[in-house]
């Protein structure tokens, strides 16, 4: 019998790992909760009605469609059985495995307030990204019909909480949707009017940038009309305000971009996690006590070689997929087995609205326009698909050309307050 | 004080005819409860994955930008006060009319079995589309992960309600979703073996169509895997089966495409009404007691020369879009105003599966293949805008080369069953 190899989560650990397993002669399964790989850096792009959903996703059985020694399942995995070697799923089913890699990501965190989660969505998955873009088209189109001048300029503030690259790209892109896309088709407000705050706890915004490049981008989204509040931790998010200590910002449109929190794999292995519920990996990525499971990507808590942690970025997953995918054919072919996992940072890249970027990498840094293309260039390169490479490409010069956004649709409630 | 047209309901017709009234000096509100423009005859090639949601749906205000004489309102419309000359929005707000055009369009029709809807959506809207499209994919993905044979073959059982354009196209793309895409990508179910049933009570497929061309769909139908079942109503519909007659047939997709009924604007308007709830109107497209209200597209019961009712398809709509716009110049500058409407029938089109089509324009019949191109340019030319007839075309070229269906996302419910 072929070594049983079973992965869960089809994000950019576990997909690398599959691909790079091919030949290998194994038998392998691979479990995802969605029919979708979703290539997360151009989710805000979605979110903010630049690219259609279907850009940057794609079905994960088309990718392997041609890997006859791969099963795909579109399954939800309640538990791990280490005892029996079984990877439980909803309703009972059990998938047995000799190699078992968990890859299953993280989620947004609201830091113990879990209540703001329904007034402050996060950022994860393409129906996250549909529910940011009806909420933000949403408050412009009540804002149109409201009467009330204060309720007005409540739906007209758009609060962004959290100023990572994620948190950036998406107070940017508001910005420029309600300053320069749409104030030619509303009749009652100004959209011009729209106040957009990007809210950080810590001292700067894109911290992992050096100084240099945080003050640009800072200077940069003030251009675009953002406005920068660092230092500010946000103490309450509700329907009708968010509070900054005592300061209440009315605002019917908040997005969380502050923080996450790994998925529960740790709790199906009875693992050790830390305090974000990462797993805590030995340095080869394994259990420290089951060599026969491997936890990667955003799952497991890993660092480098300064003992800094592995950013929860798509190159530092992708690494790790490979870095197992060495290991198994080693221990498969009864070779050295490879050292201890070692990241290499390739470097930052953010986008600030719609014609700039801040790229770091190493010693080389890059800002504004040429930054924007460099980073088009690059993120074009790493789509799945060669038909995303073409569409997404054409997307983008469709926008770049006629000042658009190509994908302003309201969908799934599509009409207004409680309807 | 300028003339002050309300139009309700941004289709075919309304659209229209707030187009056409470009430069008539007056002001418009065009109200709508989305906010976009649906190009409704591609609407199930979004339902069967061929393309992505933003190909054929347009933002309102996107398309009248440029025109400062109209206001847009995302709003829901629950009534209509004839005596003070107001349409009423929920909760409460008031918009004022000289003229009113409603132009509210149609839903799906169970008969008076409206607890089928659960079971066996229809197509009318974006949301519409992409719930089929989640269920359809889904049914292959729970046949994978199923062991009973018996529910298996459930699973892979897809029946399609009513053998009209829509039904006749829907069936034809499942048919080739099972047999020629989708059999390469799982490992433990052999997708050709689903059934694809066309249910029709009426004697034959595609009425509208001659008996030869309807003749010839069937057997091209047939060819694609898909069971003709004509003469045959439908008695019941649950989660687990449909019933014609006394046999039923064990099935987990339903799909509704039997029949519509319109919009409850007959009710705003305590206006007389057909069966199907379209509201009965003078040769004028008005009311009979009321000449500053028209109704018109799917809204109204409207019959050509030969007292045939007129097709509920797009050409339909726009032709009563344009007449009421030159009635309502015509009035506004005190010239005569035309005569009664009089519908002039293009022809009728349906495809058939990926590559082919039946056309009939007056006695001019088209099948096959090439009758397939000329459906797509027509298509393609009728789409509003040019980004989307790029997109569109591309879409349809790379699904045409790849073999591919470009958009098979499973969103809003990603999980399986109960999930």
């Amino acid at each position: 019998m072929k070594h049983r190899i079973v992965v869960i989560g089809a994000g950019f650990a576990g997909l690398q790992l599959v691909k790079k397993l091919r030949g290998a002669n194994c038998d392998i399964t691979l479990i995802d909760r969605r029919n979708h790989h979703l290539f997360q850096p151009l989710l805000y792009q979605v979110a903010t009605a630049i690219l259609p959903t279907a850009d940057i996703a794609w079905p994960i059985r088309r990718i392997l469609d041609d890997r006859k020694d791969v099963t795909t399942l579109l399954a939800t995995v309640t538990g791990v059985d280490r005892t029996t070697r079984d990877v439980i799923l909803r309703h009972g089913e059990r998938v047995p495995y000799d190699t078992l890699v968990v890859a299953t990501g993280a989620a947004h965190a609201y830091f113990g307030n879990d209540e703001w989660e329904a007034d402050a969505p996060g950022l994860k998955t393409l129906e996250d990204a549909t529910t940011i873009r009806r909420r933000v088209l949403l408050a412009f189109e009540r804002a149109e019909l409201e009467s009330d001048e204060a309720t007005r300029t409540a739906e007209l503030t758009f609060a962004v909480v959290g100023a990572g690259p994620t948190g950036v790209e998406l107070a940017g892109i508001i910005a420029d949707l309600a300053h320069r896309v749409l104030p030619g088709e509303f009749r009652r407000i100004d959209t011009k009017t729209a106040r957009v705050l990007l809210v950080e706890a810590g001292p700067r915004i894109l911290p992992a940038f050096s100084e240099n490049l945080s003050a640009y981008a800072k200077r940069a989204l003030e251009r675009l009309g953002v406005e920068v509040l660092t230092g500010e931790a946000v103490t309450n998010v509700s329907s009708s305000d968010i509070a900054l200590g005592e300061r209440r910002i009315p605002t019917r449109t908040v997005i969380w971009a502050a923080g996450v929190e790994a998925s529960p794999a740790g709790q199906w292995l009875e693992a050790e996690t830390d305090k974000a519920g990462r797993v805590k990996v030995s340095p080869f990525l394994t259990l420290p006590d089951d060599e026969s499971i491997f936890v990667l990507g955003d799952t497991a808590a890993t660092v480098d070689a300064h003992g800094k942690p592995v950013p929860g970025i798509a190159p530092a997953a992708k690494q790790q997929g490979s870095y197992v995918t060495r290991t198994i054919r080693a221990r498969l072919t009864g070779k050295p087995v490879p050292g201890p996992f070692r990241y290499r940072h390739l470097g930052n890249l953010a986008t600030i609205g719609p014609n700039a970027a801040v790229i770091e990498l190493g010693r080389f840094r890059l800002k504004g326009r040429l930054a924007w293309w460099v980073w088009g260039v690059a993120h074009i390169y790493f789509l799945v698909s060669a038909r995303s490479r073409l569409v997404v490409t054409l997307n983008w010069l469709w926008n770049f050309v006629s000042g658009q956004n190509s994908a302003r649709l309201i969908t799934q409630k599509e009409t207004l307050r409680d309807d």
